[in-house]
C-alpha cells in the first residue's frame, strides 16, 4: 500500500473499496450488501488520463442519505441507486498524489461528492473543487460545517424556514451532521431553539456547548406529544424534520398559525419500505394551521454554496459555530459507520479517516 | 311564517333554525346531533337594535369545512366548535326585510359567513356585505363562483400553484363546489387538467361542459396508481388537493420535480378522529422531489377577494365559467344536504333555497 505524500513515486498499490453486492430495500444493509474489495490501482502515467489526477483519499463523509442508494427502490430521495457491483460513492476529501493536468499539483487538497469509498481513484478534474485549508478549519470541517450537511442546515434555516427573532424552533436529530449545525445557525438569529436527540450526552452537548435553550432524549421522553407539550409551550413556529414519521406527526399536533417545516431526510424511515412506514395521519392540521411543508434537496441549491460559504467560514474562523466530528478510522469501518448513524450512538457528524 | 318580500309589516314570524344538540366527534352527524327547531322572531322596532337589520335568508352555502365544527375537537381546520343548542352559521345570502340603518334598505341583498342556517335574522350591518347582482350572475353564483369556493379554487390555483402554461394539474373532488371551478381557472391559464370524481356523470360534466382535458371516477378506477400512471404519463405538476388521505398517498407516488400540492380541505377526512384516519406513509418523496405542500384557509386571503371578484365576474359574464349548483328546498334540508357531501351524490355546490 502507498505511504504518506511520497505516493508519487510509487507505480501500482492494493486499493481497498466498498461496493454494493446486493440491494437492501428493508432492514439495516449489512455485509451481505455492502462488500470490500482490493483491487489493483496504478499509478504509471498511461493508466491516468491526460487531465485527470490520481488521488489518495483521507476523509469520507458518512451520510444517511446514502442508505437510499442501496435500496433498489427509485422512491424517497430519488437518487441513483448504485449498480451492483459497483463502488459506492461519497462526499470526501482528498490529496492530489499524480497530476496530468497543469492546474493541479501534487498535495492539492480537493473534494467532491463523487468520491469512491475507496483509499485511492483517479478523477477528471472537472469533478473536483480545490480545497485552501485556513487556520481554524479542519479538514473534516469541510465535510461538516463547510460541506453537505452544512450547506443542508443552512439552506433550511436561511431558505425554507425563513426564521425571524423570537421564532420557536424544534429540530430533531439535533446532534447528528446537519442538525447540530442548524439549531446554531438558527441560535444567531435570534430563535429559540430546542433539539431532540437519542442519549442524555447529547442533550448535555447541545444545552452546554451549541447554544441550544433546550433539549430532550426521544428515547426517554418517548411520549413526543408531552414532550413537545413540555418544551413547546407557545407551540412550533419552525420545524427542521430530519427524522419524519411519528415526530413528524407530533410536531403537527403542536404547529403555530403559518408554521413552516422543511423536509430534507427522514432517518427513521430509510430502512423500509414506503408502505411499511408509520403514516402521518394528521395532516388535515397542515391546512387549519395554514402549514407549509417543503422538501428540498440540497443539491439543488448549490448556487448559493459561496454565500454560504463565506458565511460559515467567519462563523469558523471566529469560533461561533461548534463542530463535532465522530472519526471512525481506516476504510474499512465504512459498513459500521453507515449504520451508526441508525442507532443514535453518534455525537457529531460521522466521518472515516482513511488513513489514519 | 312570513311571506315574501313583504315581511316588514309583519311584527312576528316563527322562525325555524338548525342548533347543535351534540357534537360528532366520528361518523356522519346526524339528527341526533343536528337538529330543527321553530323559535318565535320579532320585527318589532325594539327588538331590531339601532343600526341593525332584520334579514329573510334566501340561499345558504353548504361546504364540507362546516362538518369540522360539529365534531367537538380543535384540530383539523382549527375552526370553533359550535357551541352546544346554539345556532348552526354559516355562508349565506339574504334580503333585508327591515332596516334601522341608514346605508341599508329593505330589499337590499347582503352576504356574510356568519349568517344563521335560519330562515330569519337580526344582524349588525359591519356583518354584511351588500350584493348588486348583476346581468349574468344569480344569486347561487355569489355563493359559488364569487363565494367562498370560488375564492378557495382562485387562491389554490393563482397563490400556491403558480400554475404555468402546460402545467400537469390533478384536481381531485373536481365536481364538487372548490373543484368545478379550480379546474376551470387552471384551464384559462393553459394546463392540462384533470380531475377524479365519484360518479360517470360527473365525468361527463368535467370533459364536456367544464372543460377539463380528463377526468375519472375513482370509486371506478379504485387502484390509484393505475389511475394517476394512466392519466398522468408526465407526472404531476400540480395536485389541487380536496380529499387527503389515499389519494393524496397516491399523488405522492406520481409528482414531478418541485411540484406543489395545496391543501384547503380533505373531505376523505372529515367524518373519522385524526387517530384513525389512514396515514400518508411515503412524505420522503417531499424531500426527494422537492414538494412544496401548503395548507391555506381562506379566510387569510380577503384581502385578494376584489382581485378575485373583479376576474370572476368578467368570466361569468362572458359565459366563460361554468358554474353548477345542486339546490335543496327549504331549511329543513340542512342536515341532508350537509350529509349529501360526503357521498359522492352531489354534482356541483349544494345550496339550499330557503324559501322556494
Amino acid at each position: 500500500m502507498a505511504g504518506g505524500g511520497a505516493a508519487a513515486e510509487t507505480v501500482a498499490v492494493e486499493n481497498r473499496e466498498w461496493y454494493i453486492a446486493g440491494y437492501a430495500p428493508n432492514g439495516l444493509p449489512n455485509s451481505n450488501h455492502l462488500k470490500l474489495r482490493t483491487v489493483n490501482f496504478s499509478l504509471t502515467d498511461n493508466s491516468i488520463p491526460d487531465g485527470n489526477v490520481a488521488i489518495k483519499i483521507l476523509y469520507i463523509s458518512i451520510d444517511p442519505y446514502l442508505r437510499t442508494q442501496f435500496s433498489g427502490l427509485g422512491d424517497g430521495l430519488s437518487l441513483p441507486q448504485f449498480p451492483i457491483n459497483q463502488v459506492i460513492r461519497a462526499n470526501a476529501i482528498g490529496k492530489v498524489i499524480r497530476s496530468k493536468n497543469t492546474n493541479f499539483s501534487e498535495g492539492d487538497i480537493v473534494t467532491t461528492y463523487m468520491f469512491p469509498v475507496a483509499e485511492f481513484c483517479v478523477m477528471p478534474i472537472n469533478w473536483l473543487q480545490k480545497i485552501n485549508p485556513t487556520i481554524g478549519i479542519t479538514l473534516p470541517d469541510y465535510l461538516s460545517c463547510l460541506g453537505v450537511p452544512g450547506l443542508t442546515a443552512w439552506v433550511g434555516i436561511e431558505k425554507i424556514g425563513k426564521v425571524k427573532e423570537g421564532s420557536n424552533v424544534y429540530i430533531s436529530a439535533a446532534a447528528g451532521g446537519v442538525g447540530i449545525i442548524a439549531g446554531q445557525l438558527a441560535k444567531f438569529k435570534g430563535c429559540r431553539v430546542v433539539g431532540s436527540v437519542g442519549s442524555d450526552e447529547k442533550v448535555k452537548l447541545l444545552k452546554e456547548e451549541c447554544g441550544y435553550d433546550d433539549a430532550f432524549n426521544y428515547r426517554v421522553e418517548t411520549d413526543y406529544e408531552a414532550a413537545l407539550n413540555k418544551y413547546f409551550p407557545d407551540g412550533i413556529d419552525f420545524y427542521f424534520d430530519n427524522v419524519g414519521g411519528k415526530m413528524l406527526e407530533a410536531v403537527l399536533n403542536h404547529v403555530n398559525q403559518g408554521a413552516r417545516i422543511s423536509l430534507c431526510g427522514m432517518i427513521s424511515e430509510y430502512n423500509k419500505v414506503w408502505t411499511e412506514r408509520g403514516g402521518v395521519r394528521n395532516l388535515l392540521n397542515v391546512v387549519g394551521k395554514e402549514v407549509t411543508m417543503q422538501g428540498f434537496m440540497v443539491g439543488s441549491y448549490v448556487n448559493y454554496f459561496e454565500d454560504f460559504r463565506k458565511e460559515m467560514e467567519v462563523y469558523l474562523k471566529e469560533g461561533k459555530v461548534k463542530s463535532k466530528h465522530k472519526i471512525n478510522d481506516g476504510i474499512e469501518s465504512f459498513l459500521e459507520s453507515l449504520t451508526s448513524l441508525f442507532s443514535s450512538s453518534n455525537v457529531g457528524k460521522v466521518i472515516i479517516q482513511v488513513t489514519p
